[in-house]
C-alpha cells in the first residue's frame, strides 16, 4: 500500500450521453485519492484496460441488456489488474486477475468477482482477447449458433478484429471456406497471409456485393454478423437455404441517432429469412459462460499449438482510451484493441 | 370413366402475373377436356381445394423457395380427391386421397406423390387443415421452433386462421397465456369464446400497442409470425429476452410492388433481437414432413377428444376460388378457407 499511499487515481468518466458518433467531450477525466479495499474486497491496479464496441451500448440509456453507465460514472471495461492490497482470504497482492475494473488506474472490486489468470499466458493481454471474452463470443457464436459444417461457407465482417479473426480461424480448423471482409488492403492481406481465410474483400472497395459472390461461389451457410448496414445488404442475398446467421454485433449502426433514410427493408429481409428459411438469432456472450471451461481447454490448445494467430493493437497510457475508442468504432484499429495502463 | 368421357374439366389458370393485389384479371377459366391416367397415374375428381396464402407467393416470380406457376400454367393448390380411374396398383377408384392436384376439377398425377385419406376423419376437408399441411405449419413452428415453456405468453395473428387457430390451442395445451390478434369482433369473440385464448385484439382499432402491452403484461416470449407489418410493429417492443419467433408467414407484405416508404426499420429490428437475444426462424413446412407422423398422433388425438376445435369457410363451386383467395388475402375469411369443388 505504501507505494500508492500518495498516488493518485486517474479515472475516465462519462461526462454526457454521446449524439452519434462519441466525441472527446463525452468523456471527463477525474483524479481521486486511490480507494481503500473493505472485508472481502480487493484494490486492483490496472495493467491492461479492454476496449470493446459493446461499450458504446452502455454510453446510452436506450434499452439494452445491461445497465448503463450514468453520466459522472467510470466508464466500464474489463481489465488485466494486478492485486495490490487484500482483505479477502486466498488473494495476496502481486496475483494477476481479469476483472471489471473500468477504465481507471485502481479499483476497489469484490474478490468473488475476479479470475485468476492463468500465468503460463503467451501475452497476459490476452486473457482480454482469445482466451477471453472476445475469445469466447467467437467460439460460442460460431459453434454453438453457426454450426458451420465441413465444406460450409462462412463469411465473417471486421476480419481482423477481436473476435471475426477468431471467428474465421475456428472456422477453418472445422473444414469451412472462409471469406473475411475487412477495411484496407493491410488488414485484408493479414486475413489471407496470416489467418489463412480463403479470401478477404476491402469494403471500403466498390462493388463488395459482387466480389463477394465471386468470393463465395456456392453461397453462404453462416455469416457471423457483428456489423450491420452496407455488409449485411451485401450478404443478404447470397444466403443459402437453411444458413445460420449468430448476431453478435452491429457496429455500422452504433452511432445512429434515429432510423436511417428509406425505404423500410425490414420486409425484404424478413421476406429472405422465410423464402429460405435462415435463422438469425441475437445473443450476448454474458448468457454463456457455462461454456468457459469447454472454451479455455479448446482455445487454449489451439494456441499453444499455434493454430490460432492473434493480433494486439497496444495503446500506451489510460489517457489515450478515448481517442483509441473512437478510432475503433471507425474501424481504425487493426488487431485486438487493449490499453497498456501501466506495467511492462 | 364412363361418366367422365363427356365432361370438362375446368381449370383456373394464371393470366398473368398480379403488380400489388391480385385482381381477376389474373385469373382466366379454361375448359379441356378430361385428361387420361398414363401407367403409374391417377385420375383425380377434385372434392376439395384448399386456398392458403402461400399461393400469392406462387403467382409471381421473384425468388422462393418453389418454382412459380408459370403464366398459363393451373394454379397450384392441394386437394382432397377421389380417385375416377386408377393405373397405379393398390389404387381403386372411389378412393380418397390429398394431392397437389390444383385449381381444377379433375386431374392426373403420379400415384407416388398422394396420400390416402383416414377414412374416420370427422370431416373429409380438415385432412387440408387441421390434420394437414396448415395443422402441421402449426405444430412443428409453435413446438419445435417457439419451444413454449408453461406459463410463457404465446402472442399469434390471424388468430381465427387455418394455421394461427390451432397454434394458440397448442400453446393452451402446453399452459401457456395465449394472445390472439385478429380482424374484427367476430373474430375475436370466436378466439376468446371458442378457441378458449385469454385475450384476443382487433387489429383494426386503434393503439394496438398498447392494448397488447396490457393483454401481455409479462411481455411476449413467442411470437408466431404470420402477418408482418404493423402487426410486427407493435410486437416487437415487447419481446422478451430470449423471445423466438417462428417465421411462418408475411401475408401483410405479400402484395407489396416495392419497399415501402422509409425511415428504414431495419437496424431497430437486427437491434433488438441483439439486445434481448431473440431468436427468428424461417421455416417452410415441406422441410418437416419427418415430423408428420408424430403430428398425426397428437392432432389426431386432440380432435378427437375435442381439445382441438376447428372452424371452416366452405366456398361452393371451383369458380368462385379467384374471388375467395382474393379475400383471403384482405382477411374476409373466418376460419380455413377451402372450395367445395364436387361431391357433398
Amino acid at each position: 500500500m505504501s507505494s500508492t499511499a500518495q498516488a493518485v487515481n486517474r479515472r475516465i468518466v462519462l461526462a454526457r450521453r454521446p449524439e452519434g458518433e462519441p466525441t472527446e467531450a463525452d468523456f471527463r477525466v477525474q483524479k481521486e485519492p486511490v480507494p481503500a479495499a473493505g472485508p472481502g474486497q480487493l484494490l486492483l491496479r490496472t495493467r491492461y484496460l479492454s476496449l470493446d464496441p459493446y461499450m458504446r451500448g452502455r454510453m446510452s440509456d436506450a434499452p439494452s441488456y445491461a445497465k448503463p453507465v450514468e453520466v459522472g460514472e467510470v466508464m466500464t471495461g474489463q481489465t488485466v489488474s494486478v492485486v495490490e492490497a487484500s482483505q479477502a482470504p486466498g488473494f495476496e497482492p502481486g496475483q494477476l486477475v481479469t476483472a471489471v475494473a473500468g477504465w481507471q488506474d485502481y479499483a476497489v472490486v469484490e474478490a468473488a468477482h475476479v479470475t485468476r489468470i492463468d500465468p503460463s499466458l503467451p501475452r497476459l493481454s490476452y486473457a482480454l482477447g482469445v482466451l477471453g471474452m472476445p475469445g469466447l463470443t467467437a467460439y460460442v457464436g460460431l459453434l454453438d449458433i453457426g454450426a458451420p459444417q465441413p465444406g460450409e461457407t462462412v463469411v465473417v465482417a471486421a476480419a481482423t478484429g477481436a473476435v471475426g479473426s477468431v471467428v474465421g480461424q475456428i472456422a477453418k480448423l472445422k473444414g469451412c471456406r472462409v471469406v473475411g471482409i475487412a477495411g484496407g488492403p493491410q488488414k485484408c492481406d493479414h486475413a489471407v497471409s496470416t489467418l489463412k481465410f480463403d479470401a478477404c474483400l476491402d469494403h471500403r472497395q466498390p462493388d463488395l456485393r459482387e466480389r463477394l459472390k465471386e468470393a463465395a461461389p456456392q453461397g453462404i451457410d453462416v455469416y457471423f454478423e457483428n456489423v450491420g448496414g452496407a455488409v449485411l445488404a451485401a450478404v443478404l442475398p447470397l444466403l443459402n437455404v437453411h444458413a445460420r446467421v449468430p448476431l453478435c454485433g452491429l457496429i455500422a449502426w452504433y452511432n445512429l441517432a434515429r432510423a436511417p433514410e428509406g425505404p423500410d427493408r425490414t420486409p425484404a429481409l424478413l421476406s429472405t429469412l422465410l423464402r429460405r428459411r435462415i435463422k438469425v438469432q441475437g445473443f450476448i456472450i454474458f448468457d454463456h459462460f457455462d461454456r468457459m471451461p469447454q472454451f479455455q481447454q479448446d482455445m487454449g490448445q489451439w494456441v499453444r499449438e499455434g493454430k490460432i494467430e492473434y493480433r494486439e493493437e497496444v495503446v500506451e497510457g489510460l489517457e489515450r482510451a478515448p481517442a483509441a475508442f473512437m478510432g475503433m468504432l471507425r474501424g481504425e484499429n487493426f488487431g485486438k484493441l487493449v490499453v497498456r495502463v501501466s506495467g511492462s
